[in-house]
């Protein structure tokens, strides 16, 4: 009946044929157990190994020695065979239905966001996304994780980050994007997302109400509504937000979702009457304003203007900030400038959430910024984004001319495309004839809340070279434009 | 009336100086400004200068130049002097006090948890935490770090982690815990606080009762306060959680939270019979059981004993594990052993609360994992905990003999010392009395609910060598025995 299964040394393969024999009810709870000795013949081993085989199952609990009578399983064990129909992955023996709670059941229905996208594997596909970075700035970036994993603290740290990483976001910030603040205003996280969260559990009760742009980006929308926000979608114009349109809204919602540097998707800019009409709204609604500046490093024309917080002397702006862009996703990491009434309840949000962000990574992008590393390098990427946002603006131009209007090219790595003469409801076919080309087209529509009336591109160019997107869109003009 | 402040370019220098007179009212809206020309002579500078700060405070919205007639400062600017009194960390200007949600007012009651202990600097200090790595282990996680920057994938990743890690995951589990999971069972966060928070959030209503050892790890209590359950404090003896005791609650827990492995702070060590009754009753009860394995690995007594998850064929056990004690607490990373149906809940939390945890430190743990490494790390490990355990054991022995009571000493890095004689009230002078001679001690008291009626230590041995346990405990021995 028993049998060693050849893996380990003979003792613990005889403690584990034992174990199973006894999980799986062959030997019941108070049945007395072959002998040492029996055992030992029946599976071929030494006594010397059945003897501590059986040691451990003692000291395990699974069997009890009474002198002079042998040895037998513990009573304290369930009758009958507990876990014969114990799987290869025992947790799906019994389906359970849980029971989940009602943040549950809303984070469940965010589920289909989670999937990760397959990859189209096309060889001009405008996803937006990611720009990965020069190999001068990996190789730096490499050299300094390596100098902090040499000699960075490796025990817990404060929830709200690394001093020195908060004193560097400080200057970067006012440098930068015109933002005034202390270190202490600052929390660093993983990646904006978490900034987004965090807003959401301390200043959402379900029900309450959020103004949010429309369309936006989904994992904005996403963790409001797991929240239990409703959601109030207010419309996007070429100046980003109408903050006249939220005005007439008579409901009092607790947060505004903003992105007013290059409003996503659109692109839009808002101009900086918008930005006091948006401060004095919030300040008349009691609201916070969510700015999630998450390309604001981006600007091709002028210096950038500066965030909301820079102009807000009201507290009323809940900064967000990444990583991500100018650096890389996988790092997580990004942080949020916080009016100081909401600094305690952060920092504590933070440390539940999960203590605080990796110190290495945190470290190493000190080091980055200290030495001068970080501007370089953000005036490289700029540099090429720049170049390859011209190229697109042109190769639209010479290709699609009249057929279509450009939106959002101030600013970021991607850019808008409306489409005339195309129905919404036509534009898959459009992206699948792309397709058909190798060429990758991304509907505008999935980040609207109100379905838009006109056909819409979003237009990635990050990833793609100058001859990427110059041969992208000439392939793609001659089966759209034929 | 304007100065520039010295800091950048002469035309930026300029464009800062008229900013803040307009954002403090110092022109108003509608007014008309000086000229290019007047204003260089005022600012000493040349009319260049000038010239170009109104074209950037022009593209940004300040300015409207209207021919022939000047320059206006914009209409839509509000009245009055709107920042006049913006100071240095315009945030606080005036002081809102924000509407917090009911989830973030409990959020803010755990704040002082947030607080990081000040460091004490005594020479010998029985701080709980931190086993620093030895320099070998370090050496090897900073080459695999390195590595991993060099080729690692630097783009967004799936929510659950990356795949590597988990089937090494996989492989360290059923060889160190007896656990026999799928690699899609699990999920990757950032530490076992990551994974108590969304157990809390994906199962847990406000008012929902949550079965809990009585004493218990703070940050397991608060992340659970903060979720609004009402915490059922379960006794703990020397088998770790009374399951008799909680069989005598009447009302349905959701959840249970035990530490089987090592009870948390007692350093119980829950025996398989109770493992069993444990199961039993969450199956009866329609519960889930947290298993915060947080220091499984370190075992001193025979093969660890196998977790609780590996003994349930009805998929009730979320086993939380972390790398903070084998590794480092700085490196944030640990994860969660899910029944299957608790999957696709954890994944889409994982995605809201970060999107995923960082990729890099991830992929060097794999590598970590898969070429030996870590095992080796942690064999090295237990030897040294094995012989310091040995060595405080010993010296509590000699020196404090008959006056104390020792527990926990089968597995962790830190035992429970109660002193007899001693009122519960008197401890913090016999603390006092110790730090005046340079060792550091810490009540029990803080862990539990009920507060317990001994007056108890928890000594932690994982930062200190051999010559420093003998010295602390001798020392102080000196002066509470006399």
């Amino acid at each position: 009946m028993l049998s060693l299964d050849g893996r380990g040394p003979l003792y613990l393969q005889a403690y584990a044929a034992v174990r199973r024999a006894i999980l799986a009810g062959h030997f019941a709870a108070g049945e007395r157990l072959p002998s040492t000795r029996a055992l030992a013949v029946e599976l071929g081993v030494s006594r010397t190994v059945t003897l501590k085989a059986f040691e451990q199952l003692g000291a395990e609990g699974y069997l009890i020695g009474e002198k002079g009578s042998g040895t037998y399983v513990t009573e304290a064990l369930p009758d009958g065979p507990i876990l014969a129909a114990r799987p290869r992955f025992n947790q799906s023996a019994i389906a359970v239905e849980p029971r989940f709670s009602r943040g549950g059941l809303r984070i469940i229905a965010q589920g289909p966001l989670v999937e990760h996208p397959r990859a189209r594997n096309l060889p001009y596909d405008f996803e937006y996304g990611f720009a990965p970075p020069e190999p001068t700035s990996r190789k730096a970036w490499r050299r300094l994780l390596a100098r902090a994993a040499k000699s960075g603290d490796l025990d817990y740290a404060p929830p709200q980050g690394s001093d020195r990483l908060r004193a560097a976001l400080v200057q970067h910030l006012e440098r930068n994007r015109g933002i005034r603040c202390h270190a202490d205003q600052i929390v660093v996280l993983n990646g904006s997302q978490q900034g987004l969260d965090l807003c959401a559990r301390i200043l959402l009760d379900p029900g309450d109400h959020v103004l949010i742009e429309d369309p936006h980006y989904q994992g904005a929308r996403a963790v409001l509504l797991a929240a239990g926000a409703r959601l109030v979608p207010v419309p996007v114009d070429e100046d980003g937000l109408d903050v006249l349109a939220a005005r007439r809204i008579r409901s009092r919602p607790r947060l505004a979702y903003v992105t007013p540097s290059h409003q996503f998707p659109t692109g839009a800019v808002m101009p900086l009457a918008r930005r006091m009409a948006l401060l004095d709204w919030a300040a008349d609604r009691g609201a916070f304003i969510i700015e999630d500046d998450y390309d604001g490093e981006f600007r091709y024309q002028g210096r950038p203007l500066e965030a909301v917080q820079a102009l807000d002397g009201r507290g009323r702006t809940i900064y967000v900030g990444t990583l991500s862009k100018v650096m890389f996703p996988a790092l997580r990491l990004g942080y949020v400038v916080l009016p100081e009434s909401l600094v305690p309840a952060f920092r504590a949000g933070k440390w539940l959430a999960d203590r605080h962000s990796a110190s290495l990574e945190q470290e190493a992008l000190a080091l980055f910024m200290e030495s001068g590393l970080y501007e370089q390098h953000l005036r490289r990427m700029r540099r090429r984004h720049e170049s390859r946002r011209a190229t697109l603006v042109e190769a639209i131009d010479h290709h699609l001319g009249a057929r279509v209007t450009v939106m959002g090219t101030d600013a970021g790595i991607h850019l808008v495309l409306w489409l005339h003469g195309v129905q919404p409801t036509e534009l898959g076919r459009v992206i699948a004839r792309a397709e058909e080309h190798g060429v990758g087209l991304y509907s505008i529509a999935p980040y609207f809340l109100n379905p838009p009336t006109c056909a819409g591109l979003l237009l990635g160019y990050g990833a793609l070279d100058e001859s990427e997107i110059q041969e992208g869109i000439a392939r793609w003009a001659e089966v759209f434009v034929g």
